[in-house]
């Protein structure tokens, strides 16, 4: 995916898919201007003509980020299913599928970048925040309308449940990085796909049939 | 904790500790070797004379972590309890009790660097894997016992439940990050041990009054 699909890539759009693909790759820290400008292919006064720094630029690709993620999540095929908790369930198994190909191509931009600069770089810590927040708020409705329907009354609440299936996502990411493999990644989705059908006590073969 | 709290630390001691709170406050490709000399208040020399590079001081520090880890578990209050699940619950008792006080104290030195590092420092990377591994592994060991105690006949395997309780604590360590708070984390350690009494169909009463 590019920052700009539509129109020709500007030196911006450049650097903001460098960022995303660089940092993914190998940290926040670690990604130097030189390289982020090579990679997009632009000069370093095209660079600091866009951004003031590399903080600026990583504060733009999240934001960027977040807004490719919300057009590609809000196009997605569950997202016409009637039932909010289909729609969850879709979700998850979008997420699973996702998990394919080289681990910088699925993982996340602000989990990967809000490990390591969260105590140094709070401007970049909030773009992250707000990224993943942003994201959690879109499940949270739904799971609330599922609870509604579904007529559960419990002890969590939609929002803590959406930014616990953030939560895994961010942790399956470590772990599948940690064992150079995607497997693991994918039977957590698949407990945290458990645990939902178990809270709103949807028989687990029924939802199997449907995945 | 020290590096060594029975003897005089060594300068190598001293690095490793330093290595451990240094890391988990600012990620590993931004602490070098210099703010880890200072931080052990030992020379330039005396590191080199220790570890031939910040990777190979990395490498070392993930070993001790593993180890201080295994001791601390080890030797907690719960390993007592005769049921196996009971054990289980106890553990996510504990880490839940841990998430107190400064981001950098509750967070875990594998899970941090491997988010940076997997794909660019392969050494580092299978110490962190070992490291998380391990710590499932023991784990993984209460949870088949626990299966074999309370006849579970499950889809699911003891290995994959004991490995996505640690996703569930990574992903904790990121959004607490993310949102700057430890509530977060908490309310996932509350998700995972609600989705491990379902699994154990443990009444979630029973088990309240337990913790």
């Amino acid at each position: 995916m590019t920052a700009s699909t539509r129109k020709l890539p500007t030196a911006r759009d450049k650097l903001i898919d460098a960022a995303m693909s660089v940092i993914r790759a190998k940290g926040y820290a670690a990604t130097s201007v030189d390289e982020l400008c090579a990679a997009a292919g632009v000069t370093k006064g095209a660079f600091f003509h866009h951004f003031p720094s590399k903080d600026s630029l990583a504060v733009a690709a999240t934001g960027h980020w977040s807004e490719m993620s919300e057009a590609m999540f809000g196009a997605a095929a569950y997202q016409r299913l009637d039932d909010p908790l289909d729609r969850i369930l879709g979700y998850l198994d979008l997420r699973r599928a996702m998990l394919r190909g080289p681990v910088a191509e699925f993982t996340c931009l602000a989990g990967t970048m809000v490990q390591e600069v969260y105590g140094t770089h709070p401007e970049i810590r909030r773009a992250c925040g707000a990224s993943i927040g942003g994201h959690a708020a879109g499940l949270q409705r739904d799971i609330a309308l599922a609870m509604k329907r579904h007529r559960i009354r419990a002890s969590w609440t939609a929002d803590s449940l959406a930014l616990h299936t953030q939560v895994v996502l961010q942790g399956a990411f470590i772990l599948a990085k940690a064992k150079g493999e995607t497997a693991v990644a994918e039977a957590s989705v698949d407990h945290l796909r458990r645990y939902i059908e178990l809270l709103f006590r949807r028989p687990a073969k029924a939802a199997k049939r449907k995945s």
